[in-house]
């Protein structure tokens, strides 16, 4: 059967088999010819491929600088622990506890303090409690009899490890001890198959403990003193970052649809980059959560206190997001085949365009904010603009008759009315369907302000809860200690009405 | 200071310190009654919260039965594992290798069997490369002479911890091997830190690897028999779960603003529920990616092939949350506070239900496809019907001048006009603004329309790379084989062309 509807590139004899199979009867020569291209060609795949990822890990690299001082760190823990090994004299090998010491530090170290702090924590609660636990078990089963002490160890063990289990899928535990209910388990069963008398296990537990301890304090201060990376400080800049980034996507989307000179399109790559923004903002749930959990478990830092808020950092990550479906919704496709006539553009454009910029300007001093951790004077004066410009907007659109008022010829006699006469008002054949896309186009700007002021709420509440500076807080401090500076220095007892809660 | 403006609950006496602090002077019996009740308040918190705990937990036991399963899995696995142990005489307590076995278990028993293999697969591969590596490095070391032996050691500690390390921060690492790469640390800092010769870690190796063989096809085994969770299962209801949870979305959108008569609201909460389906899909991110990923080490199993493409699957997940952000924008808040003006409410209204209606059939239809792995023949027929909807509008909105036909008397003579004159069309100071939220909600319908479409692409490439049935396969079968029924049975040699590749 000669197909002909392929290119006949080489002629080649086949076999049809009946099982509906082909074979390809090729001359020996060829096929030891195309054995060695097809092995070059993998070859030179697997080489590219590896050339590839080395490339990637190297960008990576040269990205975050912060992941490479990690590993270090990493390397630098195990060095260390490795060697408090080897000098020990009491050193055994590592079916000793030397091992205890490497894996802590392998498991228990971590990204990020906070993650590295939830380990160490979780670690020692759940082999504390699972120790004693196992300890108190292993007593019960030892005065139950021989006959009942594997019965009663097995049992234990199974209704304890499925509970354990069980708790690691509720919520409230899943975020905070997950880790810890694994080592629980782990812990008890150990301790409960080990078969040990319990005065060598108390013995057993003591040393084990003590090992873990070490471990966990060499990550602990190498991960906090050697450049800390803080969950808490990368949760912030975060949250600040990506406001900025949904700025940018509105200022650009704004630039880019209303401005009616597109002549200083600067930097065409860099700006479609900026317009992307909101991307960011709609992928970050997983990263905010997780880093708000972790940030909880860190000490004071920085410009943080050991409460700050980091709830408040994930309302605020919400309302972003419900502000870039919005923006993703008008970068997406809201693009009507109809052109908007002209003479409702113009007019419509510049109001837009303000309205645009208004909202992208409170989202960036918002991040300033977040960033500089310092209340805006100037924030409710944009939010006001903001507000004028949504005004302004839905003025334009109450005085905006869609119809244009033209004084047409009429249509008996065909001459032009004449001054006495009311003109009579005829519609430039304006469907509906012609401001259809206008009209999308500026309620979804007049939601997205709306939206944004749901972020300025959330701001606002973060900035209550985690004592922002205020800008003239220098100033005001100066005069209150110049106006206090008459008051008594002794004690003064007054009597106070005091509000019972 | 008489605060005047707190309302005055009691008297007391403050003491203010020039710290600027006060303390209250308060009647001793007052003390003690007020810790008393506080103490009370405390545990009944404590045991409230408890009680909540309990009740939050059994309601999760209740809903997923399925995980109390997983738990009792972990339980028997714990069990079969620590009996094992107990059983062989050749048992030397946790200093030996059952803890390993032990430890397997605990740490590779996960909740789908896709991430089960995963990790069982990640260990073994960790295991084998680091104990063959390390050992390599020790032989090499221990040939360096006593001076260099410990040295050289620490140096391949540091450098492979580090690197590997790195690794993990690699995207496609992380995805496929991240368990893997602790392993190698661990394994491999392990052997480097043993101190023991070669040969005695050869048969140590040996014996570890088989300890976790053991524990390894235990969790394997009761994870694929007892009532097995698999990922790709679990993904494919999500999606098809998902796109439902979206028809309805949509469908109760539309009942509930397009449909003039709101009579048969069956069940207020129930619908409320339902109307908030899209968020699901908007939240699904991050379990999609998960269970793909598992999913992908899974075996063959029930209507699944081993090569089943999972990654089709994010691509719907992704062409449907692209959905869900406009449906999120509709539902969230395109609520004018004007109100659309009845004349043309009325038609509009209509046409949008319609739309609305037939877009979440599509949604539904696809739902189902996914879930009976089944190619619909209903599926053109309802997009097209999709499509009919979305013309039907734009024609609407075409033909629909924004301007109402109302003869009106003529202001001069305040008569009505006579039928030989043209009537003079006025429209009736309808503005843009009154327009926009119709205007609006028409172009978000269509938008999702033009989404759905996007789902329907990667729906019909998921039916072609997955092989879905044809409703009508059974038939067209038999009729094939009525035709192939003449074909000859012997070697058939042709002459074929073959299109080089």
């Amino acid at each position: 059967m000669v197909k002909e509807n392929e290119v006949p590139a080489s002629l080649e004899w086949r076999v049809n088999m009946p099982s509906g199979s082909s074979r390809i009867l090729a001359p020996e020569s060829r096929q030891t010819c195309r054995f060695f291209s097809r092995f070059q060609s993998l070859v030179m795949g697997i080489v590219l491929n590896i050339k590839d990822f080395f490339e990637k890990a190297w960008t990576l690299a040269v990205n975050e600088p912060k992941k490479v001082i990690h590993c270090l760190k990493v390397g630098l823990a195990l060095s260390i622990v490795s060697v408090f090994y080897y000098m020990r004299p009491l050193y055994d090998g590592v079916g000793g506890n030397a091992m205890w010491a490497v894996m802590t530090v392998i498991v228990v170290f971590e990204y990020t303090v906070g993650s590295t702090l939830y380990k160490c924590v979780n670690r020692a609660i759940g082999t504390c409690l699972a120790g004693s636990l196992g300890i108190g078990v292993h007593w019960v089963a030892s005065q139950a009899g021989d006959k009942f002490e594997p019965v009663i160890l097995q049992a234990s063990v199974f209704l304890l490890a499925a509970a354990a289990t069980f708790s690691r899928f509720i919520p409230t535990i899943k975020a905070r001890f997950d880790y810890g209910a694994m080592i629980f388990i782990l812990t008890f069963s150990l301790v409960s198959v080990s078969g040990y008398r319990v005065d060598k296990l108390v013995e057993l537990a003591h040393e084990r403990f003590s090992t873990i301890a070490i471990g966990a304090s060499i990550c602990i201060l190498i991960t906090t003193i050697l450049c800390p990376v803080w969950a808490g400080t990368e949760l912030h800049h975060l949250i600040s970052s990506n406001l900025e980034k949904l700025a940018h996507s509105l200022e650009g989307y704004a630039a880019e649809n209303f401005r009616l000179d597109s002549s200083n399109h600067s930097n065409e790559k860099d700006s479609s980059k900026r317009l992307q923004g909101y991307k960011c903002v709609l992928n970050s749930k997983a990263a905010e959560e997780s880093m708000a959990n972790f940030a909880r478990w860190e000490p004071a830092h920085g410009k943080f206190n050991f409460r700050h808020p980091w709830k408040q950092y994930l309302k605020v990550g919400a309302s972003m997001r419900s502000c870039a479906y919005c923006i993703e919704t008008l970068h997406g496709g809201i693009n009507s085949n109809t052109e908007t006539p002209e003479f409702l553009k113009k007019p419509l454009n510049d109001i837009c365009m303000r309205l645009g910029t208004s909202s992208s300007k409170v989202l960036k001093e918002l991040s300033s904010m977040i960033k500089m951790m310092k209340n805006s004077t100037k924030l409710d004066i944009l939010v006001d603009e903001m507000n004028s410009s949504v005004e302004g907007l839905q003025n334009a659109l109450k005085t905006f008759p869609s119809y244009q008022h033209i004084p047409t010829p009429d249509p008996a006699t065909d001459e032009p009315p004449n001054g006495t006469q009311e003109p009579c008002l005829k519609p430039t054949a304006l469907s509906l369907l012609e401001i259809v896309h206008m009209a999308t186009l500026t309620s979804l700007l007049v939601e997205i302000a709306s939206r944004i002021e749901g972020i300025v709420e959330e701001v606002k509440e973060l900035a209550t809860q985690a004592e922002f500076r205020d800008e003239s807080s220098k100033k005001s401090k100066q005069t209150q200690t110049k106006l206090n500076g008459n008051d008594g220095n002794g004690h003064e007892v007054t009597m106070t009405t005091v509000q019972k809660v």
